[in-house]
């Protein structure tokens, strides 16, 4: 009895390390309900998906200053809120890890090991000048019609 | 006939008067209309449930100044745009008096007599060391799994 | 055999220039494929449905304030992340141009084209001071029932 399996859909836009944490927990528990769940970085959410290392690859002015101002991964990316300039970041890190949650660079894996489908926006790539190879591996790229593929199959669709 | 009410459920992940007041005037709406409709507070939108006055707890010392740092309850929230240091919000309250709207406490307060059902992370409430003493009476706690429950039913879901 | 069209709604809420090219990259995604989408805009997100030219209005101090803080139509609209005071807008416009990408003001264009419903919320003209004289030709005005409405009949819901 092939019951279809639940949906969930999460744009993640922000590039900040509080919301993409909120997208990653929520992706990760329906994951772990078994549910199809899509994640598609847009706009300053796609520096979630960025390498930490720097990748050696030829880019524009505007593209090398996009790529240098934004933060490169997970583990660089600021608070929404109280960042302090980089101390906020680091109060949300040490009570994480205090209260044995997870951090945002553990809650990307995890998400990959559920089968979590991360998606980057390739609009935004070309806008931003960001190349797959500074993307971690594993992810897929689609534009628009992707999302919209999936978002009108899915019970829950949010925006980040 | 009991034909099933329609379920309206939003993420409140913003700690902003002003968006705090979009989600609780939908949320009222929709409750208005005589749905199902629950609020979950996550990260910065559960200073909307806190208590204005000081309630003696042991904390400790990041926790502390967590609790310092943010806002304690509806009418200490700022906005998230044209703050100018306090003034926007009272700006914002200046108008909302003239036009005779709803106050951001007073849309919690009908929430709460409409039977919106208010839900407060427990899992922020554990990162940010808030204690159900410091949270206004009357609502629920719950986690990511309570949230999904809820969302996959319902018709719309919101991340505020 | 009419099969209903699949309806997909967004409450933009922000006056960012780049969630605002978001709301808009999705609505025209989704008006593409034969959907019928409604685009609510409240509080900032108002900003983006102005006039670029002065219209002539009465009104009083504080309304007159907000007006002129504001943005007045999507070419005036700055980032929400990385603004640099106004340069952040001028590099991706040049990307968008190096791109052929289309701008704010193209967006907002080709969903009036396309037969997106652009809807104003009332409640927020009324704090604001905004005047329907001050916004764009063609938009609908409606307030949080007109939205519940739509939003419950859609596969996908965003705020944005």
């Amino acid at each position: 009895m092939s019951e279809q399996r639940e949906k969930t859909t999460i744009v993640l836009f922000s590039g900040d390390m509080d919301k993409a944490m909120a997208a990653f927990i929520i992706a990760n528990g329906a994951a772990a309900y078994d549910q199809d769940v899509t994640i598609f970085f847009t706009f300053w959410g796609l520096n979630a998906l960025r390498k930490e290392e720097h990748v050696p690859v030829n880019k524009g002015f505007l593209e090398k200053a996009f790529a240098k101002m934004m933060p490169k991964g997970p583990s660089k990316m600021g608070l929404s809120k109280m960042n302090f300039g980089g101390l906020g970041p680091k109060m949300i890190d040490h009570v994480i890890k205090k209260h044995n949650a997870m951090s945002l660079p553990q809650l990307v894996e995890l998400a990959k090991e559920q089968g979590v489908k991360l998606v980057a926006c390739t609009m935004t790539m070309d806008l931003l000048g960001l190349q797959k190879e500074e993307l971690i591996d594993g992810i897929d790229l689609g534009g628009v019609a992707a999302y919209l593929g999936d978002a009108n199959d899915a019970n829950v669709n949010l925006f980040i």
